[in-house]
């Protein structure tokens, strides 16, 4: 099962709506323009990767309902304002524009769906990539303990398969070297307030039989003072130039605490999400403020009785703000695993990586 | 209203059921040994002060019920059990045996009686002193701001008057500014995963007037980049002799990002929560390991509907680990605020706020 999926029918897309996960695996088929931004904006699906995937598959959704110049660019507009950290929206939505602006209005349909279709297999190779190269750091972190124990892994979010297309950015290299007989433990973080550690990744790896705890955000560095983390992997929503990493709030004082502990601190991307344009994160990234309620409200299987339920969890009247990822320096990261390998997070790092920016 | 009391029959002793809020405020009337030992083993009563307190009044009970040496020792023990991290309840308990082992069984009732309610009296004056050292540190930060804007306070968890007798620690200085007309603000965290930030903190600013925002976890080294954050009060379950600090699991990550942006961070104490038989306090400090059941399931106020519901966010077969507490070496901390004044957090600074300890 993949995050995203050509319907068979030839038009429809399907997706999972993981805002039901991990109690329901509902799946949803996206018929048009609207639903496809809708996905996007209330986060049905989500995760940088897919995020630039369902995108793609938007414009072809959009250009079969209006093949027209207008069409086209309002259907780019409309997704491109959807989510504003994630920089493959718009790198998506650029590589779609570009492929299909300068063909006739009666071919687009056809040549989006093929190139919606590239976009994914592209993020599935880079993934599997990712998982390759990263599963060698694990490795490497089993052999410093000697073969005895397993390998411990914080992770902070979802950066799995359901953030992508398949295999995921940061749990690639977990899925790869638990398939690998190398014993991996993964400590979750639960990632408040939308609980996508909690809900998503807790889910995949139970699925797929790695060993896992849930803990609360607020535990990784009492873990990391007390030895009980060998590694941290995390994705990113956007990279910049020179290595800054955006991703899911409460990465940052992950990766402090990593710092403060000696724990390396990996962060897992398809080169997708790097923006070359800017190098300060913490200037330059626009941070999403999404609604309050997400913090004030909490959704789950209902304890006694049926179904699900969702309960307010802050007083009436006190105000709450939603600010959803932050920065972490590059200063702060020991490596990006890329899907041309690892490399340190700076400028030159990335560039022995991709030297074809290098002109820029 | 205070957090504990002695009932109008001169012998019970009224608690708020600190589980239930911030959606009800019930009392409860404490009777026995056994009733005392549950309020503070599940938490109808928190916070390091108020346990000592809420432990020195079930010793009363004990006594009332059993006034033999025995009884007495039985007593001691069965709370000293009930909580392993603050210093507090052991403090207490000793302060108890100490005043009433050498009496007469017949004279302890009385006597343990009296000697509660001077432990709750000392620290409700140990904490409206906290209150005016500490808003002598708001009032600077606002000076430093030339008295434009707003002075932004974040704290975690729950150090008000709900966790202590009255004042609170951390939140006394702030409940005195606001009271002076300085105009604070208070960052919440919501403090996962029993919430008392969200539950208690953000109900007693509301209650009080005091503007606020409630803030998931993960946020504080966000607002800290991009300098919403003046200064950080948080209180501390045992602070060791060289200035340690134990504190709800969580505090650690906060004090990294506020060292790490320059935003000083202080701790608010009674001399009660020092330790000063230890001083490394990662490595000496027993850290309380909860039931998992609070990391996968939530209470609050149904949305749709009446009445509370608890609902769990994990998948079935996930399993979870509950950390309480964990430990902000000294260096993280700017200053400790004590009944005597703010001194550095070290030996040093401490020994010169109560040199009576030095000889030892």
């Amino acid at each position: 099962m993949r995050s995203i999926w050509l319907e068979a029918d030839g038009w429809s897309v399907g997706i999972i709506d993981q805002t039901r996960l991990p109690h329901v695996l509902a799946t949803l088929r996206l018929t048009s323009l609207g639903e496809a931004a809708h996905a996007i904006k209330a986060m049905l699906v989500r995760g940088a990767p897919l995020i630039g995937a369902a995108a793609a598959y938007g414009v072809a959704l959009a250009v079969r309902a209006d093949p027209s110049d207008a069409g086209l660019e309002t259907a780019c507009r409309i997704l491109a304002a959807t989510r504003p950290t994630a920089v493959n929206l718009r790198w998506a939505l650029e590589d779609m524009r570009a492929h299909l602006a300068g063909l006739a209005p009666v071919e687009r349909e056809a040549a989006a769906y093929r190139r919606a279709a590239a976009i994914c297999e592209a993020d599935v190779a880079a993934n599997a990539a990712i998982g390759a190269h990263g599963a060698r750091l694990i490795y490497r972190a089993f052999e410093k303990k000697k073969h005895r124990g397993r390998v411990d892994i914080l992770t902070h979010c979802n950066a799995g398969w359901l953030a992508t297309v398949d295999w995921g950015t940061a749990l690639a290299p977990v899925f790869r070297a638990h398939d690998d007989g190398i014993p991996v433990h993964v400590w979750v973080d639960e990632t408040r307030p939308r609980n996508q550690g909690a809900s998503l990744t807790a889910w995949e790896l139970l699925q797929h039989g790695v060993p896992h705890t849930v803990v609360v955000d607020n535990v990784g560095g009492h873990l990391m003072q007390h030895g009980k983390v060998d590694l941290c992997i995390v994705g990113t929503d956007r990279t910049t130039a020179r290595g800054d990493v955006a991703n899911k709030i409460g990465t940052y004082l992950k990766a402090l605490a990593a710092k403060d502990n000696g724990v390396p601190f990996y962060v897992g991307l398809p080169s997708s999400t790097i923006d070359w344009e800017i190098e300060d994160g913490v200037r330059d990234i626009p941070i999403e403020e999404r609604d309050a309620t997400e913090v004030a409200e909490i959704s789950g299987r209902l304890v006694s009785g049926e179904g699900i339920a969702t309960v307010r969890v802050i007083p009436e009247g006190s105000p709450a703000v939603n600010y959803a990822f932050d920065v972490t320096p590059a200063r702060l990261v020991t490596g990006l695993i890329t899907e041309r390998g690892v490399c340190p997070a700076s400028a030159e790092g990335l560039l022995s990586l991709f030297p074809e920016r290098a002109s820029k």
